[in-house]
Order: C-alpha cells, then sequence, then structure tokens
C-alpha cells in the first residue's frame, strides 16, 4: 500500500502523516514560517480550524494544538467574534522574503564570524588528521594495551557500585573525590611507593592539567614562575598556564633536572614540576644527590615541588628510587599518578597527593579548587584497587609490555640498521629512536614524522617536546598498546618510510 | 597468643612483622632516616647482612632487599673487600639532628606560604558548612529527587556497555563525544524541541560552564564583551571568565532580557547569554517580541547568543515558547541542555548544539577547543534516552515536581503568612519567596539565609544572583528534591527562624 499523499492545502501546508515529528508540530511549524515570511501578512484572518482541518485530513484537535501555541508564541492573536488572525506586530525585520530556508548560503560576507584565537588555531592545522576512532596500532604515545584490561569485570564493578549508590556519590560528593577511592589509593602509595599518605591528602582529578593547576592556583599568584623540565610533557606548560603560572624550561642534563641551572635562569621561580623516577621523554633517572638539592632548594626556599610519577610503574629492570615525597621531610612535595595510562585512556582519572600542609586549607576552599573529576568511575576504580584487581592487572601488563619493548628494538636492529637507534628503557611505555650518525646531521624528525604518518605508522618527535632552543631531534615510539605482529609490521613500513627520505 | 613482641636491635631499627609494610620496607626506612638524621654518619661501616638479619629475626634475604635499595638510592656504597657502609657524600643540609620527625610543626615562621590568591579565597569564607556528603533535603537548588531515578537500570546500562566496549569508548573517543549520544540528543531535540539539529553539531560537555566556555572562545576573543541577564547563574559568569570573555549583566525587566537596554549597556557586545523558556531565577519567559529582537540583533551585527535552556523540561503549565534555536534562520543560536539536574548531579553531562555554521570549524580544532566530557557514562545515557527511560522519567519526574511545588505553596500559606510570598510558578525546580510588604522594608535575604542554614533549612538568597547595583532580596527555594513530608517540617523551621528575626 502506498503511503498516504501528502495533501497541498490552504496556506501552502503540507503535512506528512509518516514523517517523525507530530502533526500538530508540523503544521504550527509551517504557519510560523508562513507567517516569518509574509506569505500569511499580519492581520490576515485563518481560516476556521474545521475547515483546516477538513482540508489537511487531519483531526480538528491536531489544528487547535498547532493554533494555540502559535497564540501562545504571540504569532497569532485571537478576538471574539472575529477567528483568529495574523499577529499585526510582528518587528519588520523578522519578515523575511519567501523562498528564504534556513541559515543564508555561505558567500564571503555571510561567513561565520570565528574568533582570531580560532582562526590562528585552525591555522596551526591541529590534528588534520582527525585521529579519533581507530588509531593506529602502531606507536601511539601513552597508550595502554587494548585488550588487557579486564573489562568484564570492570562492567561488574560498574553495575554494583551503581545499583543502589549513596547520595554522597549520586547526589553530592566531596570535591575531593569518592571516600573509598581516596583512601585506596592512599593505602596503594603506602604499599607500593613507600610512604604514607593521609586519604584526607588525595584530590581526584580528571588529569595532569587539572592535579597541576589545582596545585598551582593553590601555592603560587599569577605571572610567579615555576621551573619545567625542558624537554617535557607538554600537559605540564597547559596545566600551569590554566593557573597562569609562567613555565620555566630548564634543559635537564644527563643527570635529569639540576637545581643549579634551574636557579640561574630563574632564581625567583617557587614550583619545580620534575618527573624524577622517569623523565619524559628521555627517561632520565633523577639521581640522589640532585633529589636531595631539589628537597633542599624547596626547604631553603620554601618553595613546592610537583613530583609527576606518570609511568612509575612499569619499571622492568633495576629498582626504583624511593620517590622525592618519601624523601620530604618539609612537607614540599606534591606527589601525581594517573590512571588512565594504566588501565583505559577514556577512565581520565588521576590524583595529586597534597603536602601535609597544604591539606586544611584545601578542604577550606574546596569549592574553589577545581572543577571536579566525573565521580562515574570513582568507586569502580576504588573496588578495582582494594580488592587487587589493579596489581594484577600492573603485573599481566609488565610482562606484556617489557616482553613488546625487547620485540621493537629487535625489530628495529632488524629493520632501521643506519637509520635509528634505540636504546632499551629500563622503564616506561616508550622508547626514544635517535638518528645514526650517518643521518644525523640532516636527520628533520618532524618530516619523519609525517612521512611515518603518511606510512600509517604514528610517531611522535623528540624536538617537539622542548620548549627551549636547543632541540636533540629523534622519534618516540609508544610501544605498549602495540601487539607484537604489528610492531614487525610497523618497523618494516617505518624503515620504507625513512629510506625514501634518508 | 601475644603478637610477636617488636625487637630493638643494632642501629635503632624495629621491625613489626604484623605491619602492613613488608618487612624490608621497613628495614630501608629506618636505615634511610638513620642514616639521614646522623645516626649513621657518613663513612659508617654497616654490620654484615647475616648478622642483622639474626638481630631483626628475619630472613636474610630480606636484609639484603633492604641494602640494594639502598645502595640504588645511593645511601650506601659497597666496596670490594670491606663490606658496606654510608656513603660520605651526602649533602649536609640534609643531614638533620635527631629526633626530627615529618614536617616541622607549624610555627607562625614555618607556616606554609600559600598563594594571595588562596588566602583571599579562604577570607571570603567559601563554603564554611562544608555542606557535602548530606546536605540538608530542604529546599537545596538545582537537584533533583534523590529516589526517583532508576539506578538499577543505570546500572545494568552500565555494565552492558562496558563489558565489551569498543576501542572508539575506551581508548580512543571523538572529543565531541559518544557518537550514539551525540545522535541520541539530536533525535530528542528534534521530537521535544521541535528543531532539527546535526549530531555532528552537538558536543558532550561536563557543564555548562565547559558549554559556555567552548562556544566562547570559538566565537570571541580575550577582552570581547558578552551580555548576560542580571539576576543570572553564577556558572554563566564563570564559564565566560574561562574563556577570557567580558561579562556584561543586563539588568532584566518583567518582560526579561531587552536587547534595547542591552545595547545602551555594551552596543559592543558580540554574544547574548539567555535562559529564554526559564529565565533563572526570576522564571520569566522571554515573548515572542523580544526573542525576535534578539534573533534580529544577531542576525544584523552578526552576533551570537547562547541560549540555555537549563530546566526547559519542567513546564508544568501552559505551553513553551519555542526555542530560539528554532526560530533561528541564521545560524546564531547555540542551545544548552543538561542531564545533571535531570537525573542525578553526578552524572556531569551536558550538551551544547553548535550552530550549523561552526560545526566544521569546530571538528578541525576539536582537540583545541575544550577539555572533554568523561566518556564513562555516555553510552549508558545514550540507551537511557533512546530507549525511552528518560521521557518517562521525565513525566514521572514532572507529576512529583508539581506536586511537590504544590505543597510548597499550601506550607507556605499556612506557615509564612506576614513573612513571605510564593507566587506559583508554572515551569522549573525551584520558586522564589519574596518578602510580605509588612517586612520588605527590613528584609535581609542573607541574613535570612543564614538564620535558615542554622535550623538546616537550605535556602538561597535571591540578591546574591545579581552582578549589578539593583538588587532585588528574596529567598529561593528548590522544592525538586525535597519530599512533601520535609517540605512541612522545613517550611515550619524557616518559619520560626524567620519569626526570630521579624
Amino acid at each position: 500500500m502506498r503511503p498516504r499523499a501528502r495533501k497541498t492545502p490552504p496556506l501552502g501546508i503540507a503535512i506528512d502523516p509518516t514523517g517523525a515529528a507530530p502533526l500538530h508540530r508540523q503544521i504550527g511549524e509551517q504557519l510560523r514560517r508562513a507567517i516569518l515570511e509574509r506569505r500569511l501578512a499580519p492581520g490576515t484572518k485563518l481560516p476556521s480550524s474545521r475547515l483546516m482541518a477538513t482540508e489537511l485530513d487531519c483531526a480538528r484537535g491536531t489544528v487547535l494544538l498547532a493554533i494555540d501555541q502559535l497564540i501562545a508564541e504571540g504569532y497569532l492573536v485571537t478576538q471574539v467574534g472575529s477567528g483568529i488572525s495574523v499577529a499585526a506586530n510582528l518587528p519588520d525585520e523578522m519578515l523575511v522574503s519567501p523562498g528564504v530556508d534556513g541559515p543564508p548560503a555561505g558567500s564571503a560576507a555571510d561567513a561565520p564570524i570565528l574568533s582570531r584565537r580560532t582562526i590562528d588555531l585552525l591555522a596551526t592545522g591541529l590534528s588534520p588528521q582527525a585521529p579519533f576512532g581507530d588509531p593506529a596500532i602502531a606507536f601511539p604515545l601513552g597508550q595502554p594495551d587494548r585488550d588487557a584490561f579486564p573489562y568484564r569485570l570492570w562492567a561488574k564493578l560498574l553495575e554494583q557500585e551503581w545499583r543502589k549508590p549513596t547520595w554522597q556519590v549520586a547526589g553530592a560528593p566531596h570535591p575531593f573525590g569518592h571516600p573509598g577511592l581516596r583512601e585506596a589509593i592512599a593505602n596503594y602509595l603506602g604499599v607500593a611507593r613507600g610512604f604514607t599518605c593521609d586519604a584526607r591528602a588525595i584530590i581526584v582529578t580528571s588529569g595532569l592539567r587539572q592535579s597541576i593547576a589545582t596545585l598551582a592556583r593553590m601555592v603560587l599568584d599569577a605571572g610567579d614562575k615555576a621551573w619545567i623540565e625542558d624537554p617535557g610533557f607538554r600537559g605540564t606548560r597547559e596545566g600551569l598556564a590554566a593557573a597562569d603560572v609562567r613555565a620555566v624550561p630548564v634543559p635537564i642534563d644527563a643527570s635529569g633536572f639540576s637545581v643549579e641551572a634551574a636557579l640561574e635562569l630563574a632564581p625567583d621561580a617557587r614550583l619545580a614540576i620534575v618527573a624524577p623516577s622517569h623523565q619524559f621523554p628521555l627517561g632520565t633517572v633523577l639521581g640522589l644527590q640532585r633529589r636531595l638539592e631539589l628537597l633542599s632548594w624547596a626547604e631553603r626556599t620554601r618553595s613546592w615541588i610537583v613530583e609527576d610519577d606518570f609511568d612509575g610503574e612499569y619499571r622492568y629492570s633495576g629498582r626504583p628510587l624511593a620517590p622525592l615525597r618519601a624523601l620530604d621531610r618539609s612537607g614540599r612535595v606534591a606527589y601525581l599518578g594517573s590512571f588512565s595510562k594504566l588501565l583505559f585512556p577514556t577512565l581520565r582519572l588521576s590524583f595529586l597527593a597534597l603536602p601535609p600542609s597544604l591539606v586544611e586549607a584545601a578542604e577550606k576552599i574546596m569549592v574553589g579548587v577545581s572543577p571536579r573529576a566525573s565521580l562515574l568511575g570513582q568507586g569502580a576504580l576504588a573496588r578495582f584497587i582494594s580488592e587487587g584487581h589493579f596489581a594484577a592487572h600492573l603485573r599481566r601488563t609488565r610482562l606484556l609490555y617489557a616482553s613488546r619493548q625487547e620485540a621493537l628494538i629487535a625489530s628495529a636492529e632488524r629493520h632501521l640498521a643506519g637509520l635509528l637507534e634505540i636504546a632499551p628503557d629500563p622503564a616506561g611505555m616508550h622508547v626514544i629512536a635517535r638518528p645514526h650518525a650517518d643521518i644525523a646531521s640532516t636527520f628533520d624528525d618532524v618530516a619523519a614524522v609525517a612521512a611515518a604518518a603518511a606510512a600509517s605508522v604514528s610517531v611522535a618527535s623528540l624536538s617537539a617536546c622542548y620548549a627551549g632552543a636547543h632541540k636533540e631531534r629523534g622519534l618516540i615510539l609508544g610501544y605498549a598498546g602495540t601487539p607484537e605482529v604489528e610492531i614487525e609490521r610497523a618497523i618494516a613500513r617505518l624503515q620504507t618510510a625513512l629510506r625514501n627520505l634518508y
């Protein structure tokens, strides 16, 4: 059977009984448009609702619903004894010529006016390849294995947590986060990191930027300076910028961050942000002497240290040094960790362990300290940690990633000889590939990244991690999220891409 | 049986086999402290590990683990033939007098140095009553009923969504949000709000502030001006501030926001943020004439409108006017909605429907537009909407809240005569209580809020919603989250509290 044909009754109204919108809304929408486009001039008297219903082949009540709505909106007016007519006082500029339908087409004069900052952003060509949905398997940075996380268990924990949540979870959470999660993190720090930390000092955040911005806002004023490592993680600078704090990049040397070098650049800095257990991206481990100097500086000048332990869980050989926080006797170290890189990226839960001396003030200004991290997964994560699943997941993935790094280095020795050299890193989720001496003088890591991307291999540029003028060139390859079979394939492709350049 | 007694062996080390930390960590921690506190002077030779193990009554391997760690950290050094000794080169300033344990106690000189902005924030006395955990049932603002939401169903949806998530959900989401949720929101806007909107134009955000900041950053530069309604919602100003846009409060009159008044205050503003369907907090509905004038202004000056439809779902009588967005023929209106007030507060999912003309640019700068909302609940919310649970929940709560408003007004008539007058509001989740003529001249709504809070009744001050000099005084009572039995009890308490003042 054919669907009922569209009717074309008075006033140019056509309704479609098979359409998604209710009939009265279709009628109202078209009457409104007819009025705005002057097909129904101000003052025009409408046909009776009975007549309109007959012509439109619908119930009279449907027409009345539409008319009531337009009366409520002021398009139509009703006068006793004379029926319903189009309002006389609609502003002229709203009445357009017939035929105009929707936004005017984009001539230059009609183009949307974006802000200059948006136009600048567009000009930088950010994310030109729209890397969303299903990015390259090899070698994205900071990405864990796609299948290692126990999603079924996670789903069950979520279900159990949300079946009958307390109002503290569903409605009025503590702004520092789920109490169970803060407790679980504090316990975990004691067992795995060797320092005791009151659960009250833990603030759950949605990521590193938020952690840094929260701490920086508490202890520094707008315009104050903070030392950051150069090269370093872009998010660190963004977190400081969000708190209006000026980042002073301090070039690191072979032993990592040096207070001496930092003092020469900005003796008045009041905050140092370092990743002592595994510097990003170079992987340097800050030695004890340097750690003690940094703590001594903070104590002496009453300044602050942010210790970013972003991938401290992945150490494949050797023994991690005690965190700065464990050595901190004057309460000057804030310790940052994250779960998103360890479990799955969209989890977006990180934490900030405040120095004890800041807890009380933070609690007093808790509303003002920061936007809050989503509570949805915090209860499930608390149980994931406290019931031992987190430790088990780390053990599994530590083995997995260690063998992936080995596979990557073996594959690079087969395919990339004379092009790139990759030294093993006893920790982390990525390695640095440095140009071989033969091509080092002409090696352009930005061009190499583009050539790799054209071959569907995602690598990052080492030079892009530098804020200062001196930049080392190289590639950063994340291997944690890349299965061994993909590693071999991608390294072969990378070889071809680079051979075309060098 | 008594637990094994603590041993007090050489070097002042005591281990506790029943303690939470592993034995080797207890030993390492205490040796480190002994070194830092000079109880073990630089150069001191340690007893043999065998001897230490005997004295500590633990395995020799445990002692060796601790010693290895301290060698790795540089506290101890090993020399062939001469055993293990304390490092000689520890910086002097790290070595403290014995007895110091943890951060020094807080004398004035040692007090943590907070930033001036933090001290200012502390001085404002924000959240002095720490309203977290279990705030008053009556009459918090913007709070839905605690039990109306179907948590068991929600938990099941979460479980199903996370059992086997795609990588697009777990790992590499579209920065505008879950595709299914964006689709569900676009459909819902067509059915419930009467305008068609491409799912591509929907950005899922974590709240109004983020929605406003995202839009404002796209179309305005730092320092540009935006009109906001006065009185209004504090979050609107905060969202603009996050985008460095200057908010110009425009006093609303009985008909709501007026372009004419706004043009007098700031003719160069390029953005207007309004809540036309139900102004916050006054509940004014912007009439058609004013709506058309606003649209005309935006079209004429190529400016932008943000339409905040924060509680448009709750209309108890009358018919809502068509949204500005449905009347917008030039693509100048961004439409904002939120689910957190409708479902449960910690959901923290809102959305921004971009003007069609901005979609392409937004997609190009997607990485840069904004931090993302948590993905954890987005898939479940998509199904909650598309499977009809959202509409059913709104029908249930609309009836519930309508009767709560009636109960509140009836209770106020019984108890608050001569004190406060509450006019019914055909929409929303709160009402305004204005002082009775007898006490109007002396009524201080900030004092009234404090007196109510002392009686465990949470009301908000109307005058606090104003940015400008002219402030109307009154109280704002949220009733949606307050059961009728609580309403009666709280209104009686409010009466007592106010009678003590007036």
